[in-house]
């Protein structure tokens, strides 16, 4: 037995950034969450530097030593090149992360000791990362992460690999054509997002509330139009309002056939549901389980399971964890 | 420079089987097409085992060796079983054409060969990796065939890696939910397939004619409705017939949708179109081309180019032969 190893994780979101430590096996330990620097560009990046900094130093606490770190964020993370794109983090496009992380960490560290690997991803190949590492599709191989929250998109796995495709984009599923009646919406977030996604479903009630139409969401939301949720939509589904039910009913359709598309061009064993809109899965999972095996391939509808998100809020965490495992397991051999 | 080495290759269809040489470069000799033996099960494995003597053979002949086979199948290989699914071959339903194939050999050859390496793989695969060895999308690691003919199918490289699935069903594409008002006919075939397929489009023009629609398309069938297929479709489509134009523009829209839908999950570097349809490129592939990116991704639309197939028949071939010769690769890494 020689001294223990850890992989570092750093989840880095729009307005904190979360930490751990994590076992070969999944163990989480030295866990923090820090507010993240909302001025972003080079100030954005430095608490991140700080975490690895804070990771060694936990790692070395417990007489171990820090082997890997693992960091998504939330956009997208160009494996070539190590830039990233983050839409919430200003100055955050085709911003050399990667980069100004490996420099910093070396000045700090000196001659010391050798750099750490450091691995880069996007949140959503985070999160399918770590869904199946330690969460609801463990162990599986091909694995779907689909979150629904103000946007849409996917983590893929097939074959135990991260699906990137050619430019790190792959997984843009909020552009799923799910409607040959194009409308101008779709131009700007696509068409599954623009029916289905939390921000739209809210957008919705609040174009149908404006023209008049009568319904609880408007004294559910203090009587000001503008101020109605997708979660004050669900909660007058949930007191059978008309208007909400009808708006929830229209999303279902759409998710539905969003993840039977998933589930026909992919054949997952899993497909973990995630993202805000989730979190009203007695309005959503049981109707989207039933509905999408209407569309998808019979065979691949018969075999996958569409589970919720079982990490939830620390999917991210989990799979740069288990990013960072990987790549000392790919070192190793 | 020891001897030449060779790989085999073998596409197996309903009605006949290829078989070449091809040496790493992708170059091709020794070239046949045979028939295959219609009463099926075990009666069309053996012309299967009689290629692979022919191309040892003839590998042997060109003072050489063959060193890999692969086959594929009109239907679906499963991975881990080596048992096929073949629609149009009796008796291949779970059938183990794998282990059939190796006794065979085995029992011919005797003691006197170690037993070359066999990999079996389903045709829509084979047609990925033979695009993007030789053909249209050569070299490149992210591709999707699209197959549009009496069916609709799809074969998916990402990484560099075939995409099988959970069960070897990936590509399921012809299952695409591509529009909320459900029609009876998604159920058998998926709503892409009954929209867009060669198929389909003969089985629509046929309906509207027997309720009446005069077109030019009846006389091109010889007067006789039943005998309307894809092809007269387009031949009416092409002199402006108007009632063929509607069906074209209509085919156009969902598979312009069904390229979106893989371009934004995928994120692919090119996507072939091949398959009977697009022998009618002329009605099909500029507006394919244009009205995709009305609803894929930007950036995933801006990236990608959409091909016509550049192999056509011989993408099977030229794919077998493709994943022959990574066996070898990889067994030599």
């Amino acid at each position: 037995m020689g001294i223990p190893i850890f992989c570092g994780a750093i989840d880095v979101g729009g307005t904190k950034i979360a930490s751990a430590l994590f076992t070969a096996e999944g163990e989480i330990s030295a866990r923090e969450k820090v507010a993240s620097e909302r001025s972003g560009g080079d100030a954005a990046a430095a608490p991140v530097v700080g975490r690895i900094e804070a990771l060694a130093a936990a790692a070395e606490g417990s007489g171990g030593t820090l082997a890997a770190v693992g960091i998504c964020v939330p956009g997208i993370a160009y494996s070539g090149s190590g830039k990233v794109w983050a839409p919430n983090i200003p100055g955050w496009d085709q911003y050399p992360l990667l980069d100004k992380i490996r420099s910093s960490v070396a000045s700090l560290r000196g001659l010391r000791s050798a750099p750490v690997p450091i691995v880069l991803e996007s949140d959503r190949s985070a999160y399918v990362a770590g869904e199946s590492w330690r969460g609801a599709a463990a162990g599986a191989k091909d694995v779907v992460f689909l979150a629904v929250g103000t946007g849409i998109g996917a983590g893929i796995i097939s074959g135990g690999r991260i699906v990137h495709g050619r430019e790190d984009i792959a997984g843009a599923v909020g552009w799923f054509a799910l409607d040959p009646a194009f409308e101008p919406e779709y131009a700007a977030m696509g068409c599954f997002e623009a029916e289905a996604s939390g921000g739209s479903i809210a957008r919705k009630a609040r174009q149908k509330l404006a023209s008049g139409q009568a319904s609880s969401m408007t004294g559910l939301a203090g009587g000001t139009i503008d101020a109605v949720t997708a979660e004050i939509v669900a909660e007058a589904a949930r007191v059978r309002d008309p208007l909400a039910l009808e708006i929830v009913a229209a999303a279902v359709t759409y998710l539905a056939m969003g993840v039977a598309n998933i589930v026909s061009i992919l054949n997952p064993e899993v497909v973990v549901l995630g993202g805000g809109l989730f979190q009203a899965s007695d309005l959503f999972l049981e109707p989207v389980r039933r509905e999408f095996r209407r569309w998808a391939q019979p065979l691949a509808a018969r075999s996958v399971r569409i589970e919720l998100s079982a990490l939830g809020e620390d999917a991210g965490l989990y799979g740069c964890g288990k990013l960072a495992w990987e790549t000392i397991e790919k070192a190793g051999t």
